[in-house]
This record gives C-alpha cells, structure tokens and sequence, in this order.
C-alpha cells in the first residue's frame, strides 16, 4: 500500500551535483565560487553564542532584508529572505501556480523546475531557446497561448552563461499574462561594463520576481541563503503565507548580513572569477574546445569529434583524475560538458588534464 | 491584478509568538527551553571554518541522519533531517495530501496545521478533543469517515500538555486509512518513569510518522532543525522528491550534531524543566489557578473567576510588565493562558507579577 499522492509516485526526484567528501577532489560540477567567504563572515561566526539559537529567530530577517533592500535601492516590502534559492523557486510554484496548471520553463534550464511543477502537479511548458540559447522572438505569445501563470527564465542562462540584456526581460515583462521569475543565481559574474541590472525594472512591473542567492557570489551554497525581489503584491503572500513560519535560521541571518555588509571583498572574487573564466576559455579553445560566451562563473565546453573522445568519456576521464566537471545526458548538451570556474591553479590542472586525456587518444 | 491561486488569496496566514528584541523580558510564550544549548553546541560551532560553506551541504545530512537513528534504535531509512519541525509538516502535506482532499487534526491543536492545509488547498476535518484532551473513542471511525489522507496529533498534547499513552497511538495507526503524523515536539520533556517511546512502532506500522524537533529539547529553536521517523516508504518519496535538494544547511548539521551527542547535557535540561514544572503548577494552585497535569514544558493555567481578572486581562497585564504568555482568543482556551517552564527564578518572576495582578483587583 502506498500513501504518497498519485503524483508524487510517478515523478522523479532531483539528481544534485556530485558531493565528494574527498578534499582533494577539484569539484568544478556544482558552479560553487572558488574563493572563500569574506573574513567578516568568519567574524560574525566567531563572535556567535550559541544562547541565541535557544530561541526563535526573527521571523522575517528584518535586518538583512532590510540591508538587502538598501542594497539594491529597494524597499523592504520588495525582499523575501529565503532558505537558498530553492525555497524562492518552490514559493512561487506553490503561490502563484494551480495544480493542473501551467508552469513554463526554457529548455535547456535548471533541471530543478520540473521537479517543482511535478510536486506541485502542474503541467510544464517548454519554450526551446534558440542556437544562440536566447529565447525565440515569439516566446511571450507563446507563453501566453500556453496559459504560464509561472514562467522561470534564468539569467544569465544555465547551462550556456549567456546573458539576456534587460530591455528584452523587460519586454518579456510587460507582455507575459502571467508571473516571471528571473533566476540571477549567477548574475553576479556578469561584467559590470555591461551595467546589467534589472532591479529597477521590479517598481515598475507588478508581475516580476528576481532570484537571488548567497550560494555563488557570496560562496555561501553550504548556508542556503537567498532572497527574492519583487513587487511587495508578490512578496507579501509568500511572506505571510506560504513560507515555514522561521524559514532563515539565526545563524544565516547573520552570516549572510555580514556577507552582504562587505561588498569590496565580494566584487574582488566576482572580478578575480572573470579573469579565471577567460583565461580558462582561452586554454580550452587552445585545445580545439569551444565554450559558449559566458556571463556566468561557468562554461559550456563542447567537445569536438576531433578531440578523439566523447563528453561523456572526458567527463569520466576528469572524474577518475580526481576533477569533477557536469555531464547532461540531454539533447543539445550531450556533447558538451559544463566546467565551473575555479581558481587559477584549478583551471590549470584542468586543462593539464583534457590535454593528457586528448592525447592519450590521439596515440591509442 | 493578482497573481495568487484563489486559495492563496482567499486563506490567512500563521500568526507566529511574539519575539521580543529586549533582552530583559522573560519570554514564556513560545515554549522554548529555558537553558543553553550544551556546551559541546558552542564548542562546535568555536571550531567551525566558513571555507566549510562555500561548498553544497551533504544533500541529506548523513552523518546526523545515521546518529538519529542509533539514538532511537532505527536505521538511517526510517529517518529524515528538516529544515525545522514545520519543514517535516509541511512536507507531510504535499507528499500525502492531495489539493481537495482531507486533512485532520485534533481541536484545539498548533494553529499551523490549518495554515499549511489552505496552502495545499486541502480540507481540513477536525475531531473536538473530550474534557481531558483527549481524542474521543470513535475517532478513528470519524477520521476515515472523512476521508483523511494525514492526521496530525499533536503528543505530548498541545495547548494541554497531556500525554497520550503509546497503546493508545498504536491503536490509532493501526485504525486508520490515511497516514498518522505524532507530532512529538514536547516529547522530550515527559517523565521517564512513564517509559513512553513510540519510536519501536514505526518499524511496525507503515502509516505512522513521528515528527521531533531540536527546538525544545535541544534549546535550539533559533536554528531550525528537526526530524521525522517513519517506515522508509514514507521516508523515501519526502527525501528524494518532496523536499528542497539541500534543506539542512551545514552549519546546523554540524551543530544538530553535537547537540545530539550530548544526551547527558540534554537529559539534565529536560529533568530541570520537569522540576521546576511541578514548582510552577504548585505555585499557581496556591493562587487558586489550576493548570492541566502537564508532560510537556508548559502549562495550561485556567484563571477562575474568583481571580477577578480576564485570561485576556491577565495576558495583558503580565505583558505589560515584561513577561509574555501565550493568549488564545478561541472557544475552550479564552478563560486559560499557556505559560511555558521557564528557569526557577524567572518562574517566581511570573508568580509574583500574577499575585500583584489579582491582588490588585482583589483590592480595586
């Protein structure tokens, strides 16, 4: 006898990316920041009693939300402190989407969605991004004929880093019927020559949301801690009503407000993962490896016919030499392979390591 | 415009405990453990490294997991680490309740229940509690009459503090249709020499989850850890589908950790509490204010009329002089205050302050 509902029993889970508890390993599989978090997040550790945690925390992160607002030019009531991005993805599914229906996606996305709308027994509809991974120039009427009450576009894009500038988010914006969840998990590594920000745009649009997280720019990911910025019409009911009561424990609290007090350190790693991820491509592309243009403090690696090994047996290859990197078993992605950022050391011993495994081939 | 689902729109959210940011108020109204957490809780947290969080958390807090489990004489199968006891109820729900379908609790019972039902948008079926607390005889009966797919029982009882015997849990898993989630937040607080232990029957019982939580027993409600047991076909689908990928964040795996191993620490705190307890409920029957025989770490004290002020009166009053109690405006509990066990001296605190606030009427 089974007691989970019909739909639960048929979906499948979430895969999450390899966590090897080896410290040697170079983990390049899971987009993490490879710097450490700010000395002032050891600080605020450091200067924690464990008195505090016998009771509840306060229940909105006032004092973060409240710097996350200044941050970003907000208002309080524009911020959702959230226990990591994933809490913000699955509030929005469960207060802005019916059961039964439409919940809208890119593909290729973050391959957490699905399993929300499968939990949430929504139908998934899927705009297939162009060859540039751009969405078509029809994707709001799409997406409108299709009845989306949610649409989650990340940007920059997972798995290609290519940024969507923000007159064409904006432009989604204003067109789409329903909710648009813009996920800026790695918005982070965006140039700033670029002046990317779309901010601004959350005044002016009642049906926006942007998703952020303290997991990669912060290099927070083991403290799942994010936040959502939007419209205070969205905020509110997931503020009051559909979050746990207590969703960002104390201690996060204060980590991630020491986090985002120390903005110099913060853009220094942003600054030094841009410099990494472009010296990375470029000794990729020595190898005859092309990557995707990317925004992001990752690349979408796709391997060649000429390099005499596929994806899948490179990634298997780095796997046994002690490198993660990602490998989807996914049309369009099966010949490619997504290489997080590391440090410059890191890379190296990457690139030390495709080189062999392509030579190898080469002489088998 | 509003985004909402209608059943969002239309429900309200929970109403948390005040949290008091002074530091002088004695804080008796959110049933939190009156001592620190054990000292091991800082030592870990002394040793703690913030290059540790850069990285994901252990998807599935295995190392706590395996601890719980040969804590209560279980395998890491039948158990399940949260985000918070609220993350187990929650995710309850969404696994085993469909939108439409019918969920029950026990009234009165933690106003969260209904709460999350409306979120889920499941009908919510209630079964009034008999003048001891207790579910009346035919409930089983009346819980598969209506259909319920989850009941929620809140033991040690909730606002009561009564205690129902674990054959009179078994009975009631083994009677019903839908899945029976003990809500044991309190557990650790009722006597020893009663032997009461319902972790044996999860093994036996395919429909029975407990739920536990580190707020209380643990002093760690500022934390947000908790845990369910149950038969690993429960288990199952709330770990690898239902719940966030990465719901326990590192930091309180490695403290939930420790805390956990320190069972002497924690056991000293419960036997505290007990103590001063039966000094709280002698004291306020000196006053002519009966409380129920209570194995949790409250009471629920109801004030006569002989005592010349309101429940409502008094909350206000003992407020006003910075102790808080938990006041409910709801049939059966608006002439009673629940008062949470707080330590020896703040307890003769609370005492003093409701003899000043009835011999102040007594006198008007």
């Amino acid at each position: 006898m089974s007691y989970e509902r019909d739909n639960i029993r048929r979906m499948r889970g979430y895969t999450w990316g390899e966590q090897p508890e080896d410290a040697d390993t170079i983990k390049l599989n899971t987009n993490e920041n490879p710097y450490p978090p700010s000395p002032r997040v050891q600080q605020a550790l450091d200067g924690l009693r464990t008195e505090v945690l016998r009771t509840y925390p306060q229940p909105t992160a006032e004092p973060l939300r409240r710097r996350l607002a200044d941050l970003h030019g907000l208002a309080p009531e524009h911020v959702l402190v959230t226990h990591g991005g994933d809490e913000g993805l699955r509030l929005a599914m469960t207060t802005f989407v019916d059961p039964g229906a439409t919940f809208a996606m890119a593909d290729p996305s973050y391959s957490l969605y699905p399993v929300l709308a499968a939990v949430q027994d929504a139908r998934v509809f899927t705009v297939p991004l162009d060859e540039a991974w751009r969405l078509p120039g029809d994707a709001a009427e799409r997406l409108n004929g299709a009845g989306a009450r949610l649409t989650c576009v990340v940007n920059p894009h997972a798995p290609s880093g290519v940024l969507t500038p923000a007159d064409a988010i904006e432009r989604l914006a204003e067109a789409l019927d329903g909710v648009l969840l813009v996920d800026e998990a790695y918005v982070d590594f965006v140039d700033p020559a670029r002046q990317h920000d779309l901010t601004p745009l959350v005044r002016r649009h009642a049906n926006l949301l942007l998703l952020r997280t303290f997991s990669k720019g912060y290099s927070l990911a083991g403290l799942r801690l994010g936040y959502l910025l939007g419209h205070p019409g969205l905020i509110e009911p997931m503020l009051t009503k559909t979050r746990d009561s207590y969703n960002v424990d104390a201690i996060s609290q204060a980590l991630g407000d020491a986090a985002a007090a120390d903005q110099d350190y913060a853009r220094r790693t942003w600054d030094a993962v841009r410099t990494a991820r472009a010296a990375l491509a470029g000794g990729l592309a020595q190898l005859g490896i092309a990557s995707v243009p990317s925004e992001s403090n990752f690349l979408l690696a796709k391997i060649p016919p000429a390099a005499g090994i596929t994806a899948r047996d490179l990634y298997q290859r780095l796997k046994d030499g002690g490198i993660l990197v990602r490998y989807f078993a996914a049309p369009r992605l099966d010949d490619c392979l997504r290489i997080s950022v590391g440090t410059p050391e890191q890379n190296q011993r990457l690139i030390e390591a495709v080189t062999e495994a392509i030579h190898d081939r080469a002489t088998d």
